[in-house]
């Protein structure tokens, strides 16, 4: 048993995103990107089984994804998606967002 | 990929904790619960391989351990346990916690 505490994580860079490691097994990772207003997690994929969680801790922006693609995203809001699926993120205000990958990559 | 939204389940029942499944897979489970204030998810454990994170959201109260272990638990923590160990919630006021389990059970 182990706690982690996402409000010791809040750090933004108005360059480039920040990445924690939250928790890190066989089993899943977790990790914490802090996307500066106007900062976007580049869309991507990769070529493995398993899916991913994106949750919006804080802030809004847009979840991207194939072609271009945009949903909105606040507060609150949990993308689900295959690691095969083209996924990004798009920061409209600071945004804090968690991502559990599983399996880990 | 398909979003959900965490804001659409912020329900209480003053005697029961309420349940939401916000996604099923072979990779993994994301289960919102809703647990009034004084309210408790007992204790329990599977004999199975993996871990579950429980990250609270909203709201304050204990992680329940083995041998009534409790440590504090407010939002923005997020506990990382084994299926096999003890684990469970005590809810000091409404709590919204979301539970992630892989692979699910």
């Amino acid at each position: 048993m182990k706690v982690a505490h996402f409000s010791e994580t809040r750090e933004f860079d108005p360059k480039v995103m920040k990445r924690f490691t939250i928790h890190d097994s066989e089993w899943f990772r977790i990790i914490n990107f802090n996307l500066s207003a106007g900062l976007t997690f580049p869309v991507h994929s990769h070529d493995l089984d398993g899916q991913l969680s994106i949750q919006v801790m804080e802030g809004e922006g847009e979840y991207l994804g194939r072609d271009d693609s945009a949903i909105p995203a606040k507060a609150g809001d949990i993308l689900v998606c295959d690691i095969r699926e083209p996924h990004g993120v798009r920061a409209t205000t600071d945004m804090r967002i968690l991502v559990t990958i599983a399996p880990p990559l």
